[in-house]
Order: C-alpha cells, then structure tokens, then sequence
C-alpha cells in the first residue's frame, strides 16, 4: 500500500491517535519527529494552512487534521476497521469525535488554566461535558463496543494525558465516584495493545503541558495589565 | 428509505446545508421550522449536548452537526455522490470543510464584529483564510469538479451570508479583484438549482446577524467597561 510517514511529536495527542490506528491497522510507517520550537520546511509545506502536527504522507500525499486521518486511514487499509460500519452509529461516532474536541478539550483545559473566581465555572463546565461520555461508555467495554474503535482512539488522551492537566492544574476531574464508566475504561485502554506500545514518558508530557499553561497565564495577565 | 425531518431555521447557513444536500439527493424532508428563542422539547431532546439545529430526524433517530449529517445522508442515499470516491480526494474535502468551520466563519465573524483598533488585524486573518479557499477552487468549476459537491456545500454560505456579514461590519473581504475564482463560484454556486430555490430572504439574514453582532458587541462592552 506504499510508503507511509507521520510527521509528529511524541508528547501530542492527536499525533498518538495517528500511531494507534496505524498499529491497530498494522500498516508500516516512518516516524518523522517534529522540533516544534523549529518546525520543518517538511512540515510548514505539508500544512501550510495550520503549520501543525500530526501530517500523515501516504506516497509523499500529504493529509492533516487527527479526525481527518483516521477516517483516511480506515477508508485505507480496510482491516480492523475503526468507525462502525452501520451509517447511523458512524455518525455518532463522528458526533462525539467532533465533542471531543470541541468541549472536552477545551473544557479540561478551561479548567485547567484558569484561575481565581473563574476556576470553579471552569471546572463545571469540563465536569458537564466528560458526563456526556460517560454516557456513551456505560455498559460497555469500549466505544467501538467490543474492540478499540474510532472513538476510543479519540477520547484516548483521557487515560493519560488528562490526568497530567489535572496535576498541572490542580484539580479533579475524571475521578471514579464522578465518572465511574469513563474512568475504568480510562484504564483499561492505556493497558490494551498496542495503545500501551505508544504512550509518551509522562515528564514530556509534564513538561510540554507546563510550558503551554504558563504561556497562556502570561498572554492573560498581560491583558489584563 | 423512511421518514425523513430537518429540525432547522431558515436563517441558518449550517441548516441551509442539510437542505441542499437532501434536495440535490432528491430525498424529500418535512421542515420543523424551530424558534431559536424558544427552543422545541424535540430540539433539545434530540441533541441535549449542543441544543442547537439542524437535526436531523431519520426513522426518528437524531443526528445533529451539519458536517457530520453531511456525511451520514451521503452514506444513506448513495445517488449523485457528495464527497468524491477516492479516499485522498475524500480526505482532502473533509480537511477544508473543516477549515471553513473553524477559520473562515470564524474569521469572517471576527473582521464583522471587530471594532476600533483590532478591526484592521480581523480582517487580515479573514483575507488569509479566504486565500486557501480561492487556491481550492482555481480551475475548477466546483469544488466538486463539474457538480456541486461535499464542499461547494460547506463552502456555500459565502454566496449570500458572507455578503450580508460585509455589509453589517462595514467590510470588503471576497471581492472579484481579491479572489476572482472564488468570487465567480460564488455567484454560480447560488444561481444553481436547486441551491437557489432554498435560499433564504435577505432581510431574515440581516435581522438574524444584526442580532449577534449587537449582542457580541454588548458583551465585549460590558467586560471592558
């Protein structure tokens, strides 16, 4: 099926979306680590539109945007197929991918950056919008059911990287007593190959969160200057 | 293929989308006209995570997110094609459909609702994003090749929105001398049957933005005052 490459940095998530569905596909690929303090001609002419990570090349083709390379890579290589295949459960699949990132993503960082009397509205609407997944996890082993799917890929920073904002941030979010569907399948995933092949040493991740937070606390206090 | 509603507001270009595409697949809805003032029980039952339109009602069961119900009606009704056949192809529609949502609208917003000093670094990063999409459609007919397609929907808001968003915010953004390609498809795209026929009036879009860019407005006023 042809040469395939994965610009990316090990420390970001969407980039360990793209690792974990090629290994799951058992497609070969050639890692290609970005220096983000110094981001490749490679990279800036593969997205020229958001200079980001991850890019897949397939043939030297590029494709950005994580939600977009996992339905390239499932239209790909057809085995282990990662969406459902009935129409309407692909769209809810899509729908919770697209929740993911919209609302918990930037709800959990919301809550993890903000502070003072801001903090508390914070953390509720990041409480609010990991209750919804709860939902779609209970009574089930994984989102795709009874194998990693889609949606476990993209709901997969919470078994790792989440709990590294909420140190960060000094909160509590994906606990038990709240969440205790999401949280047990938050472990059960991390432990699951090949997703434990391809977890990032938690001091990166410490380190890369770190630097973003004091980066937008600085941005805020200046504007507020 | 079953009982098919739309859960819209005419005003909406993301529930302008939804119709375009049931209509150029010769699928036939009812329309559940929703008061966004005063939202429906069926509206907030059927997509409790954003309670907004459109949904779409198949057989009953909701859908909600245009992109996403995009992709499911291209998925149920497989006559004249939406997104193109090839997986590359694919992935590259859905790459820019994605941009449109979160650079261009957003961009254009932006330059719209801007006031004073910031207006001028607004409309710069509408004109960049809007510079993508004009190299997107350079040579083409559509962005679908010689029939509407996926993204000439996603896209097409900039044939009647847009237009009504410049007026408001005192603003010149896809002019023919800026973006000539995109400006022509512009103008084709909403002469096209049966693009043309849902369409809504005008006024309805001026009243309907008019009301956002005050509120944004106020709100800004209020946090700096």
């Amino acid at each position: 099926m042809g040469e395939v490459k994965v610009i990316a940095t090990p420390q970001s998530f969407p980039c360990a979306r793209i690792e974990w569905a090629l290994r799951i596909k058992g497609v070969e690929y050639e890692y290609l680590k970005e220096d983000l303090a110094n981001k490749s001609p490679l990279l800036l002419q593969s997205n020229p539109a958001h200079k980001k990570v991850p890019v897949l090349l397939h043939h030297d083709n590029p494709i950005a945007e994580s939600l977009v390379i996992l339905e390239y890579i499932d239209e790909t290589w057809k085995e282990n197929p990662l969406l459902p295949l009935d129409p309407y459960e692909r769209a809810q699949a899509r729908f919770w991918a697209k929740f993911i990132d919209d609302k918990c993503v930037f709800g959990v960082w919301g809550a993890t950056v903000a502070q003072g009397e801001e903090k508390e509205k914070a953390i509720d609407a990041a409480l609010e919008s990991l209750a919804f997944i709860e939902k779609e996890i209970e009574g089930k082993k994984y989102f795709g059911g009874e194998k990693i799917g889609y949606l476990d890929i993209v709901v997969g920073w919470m078994s790792h990287w989440l709990n590294v904002l909420e140190e960060l941030g000094e909160i509590e979010l994906l606990t038990a007593e709240r969440f205790p569907s999401l949280h047990a399948w938050s472990h059960n995933f991390i432990q699951t190959p090949p997703i434990k092949d391809c977890i990032p040493p938690r001091e990166t991740v410490v380190e890369y969160f770190s630097f973003g937070i004091n980066y937008v606390r600085s941005l805020e206090a200046s504007t507020k200057s």
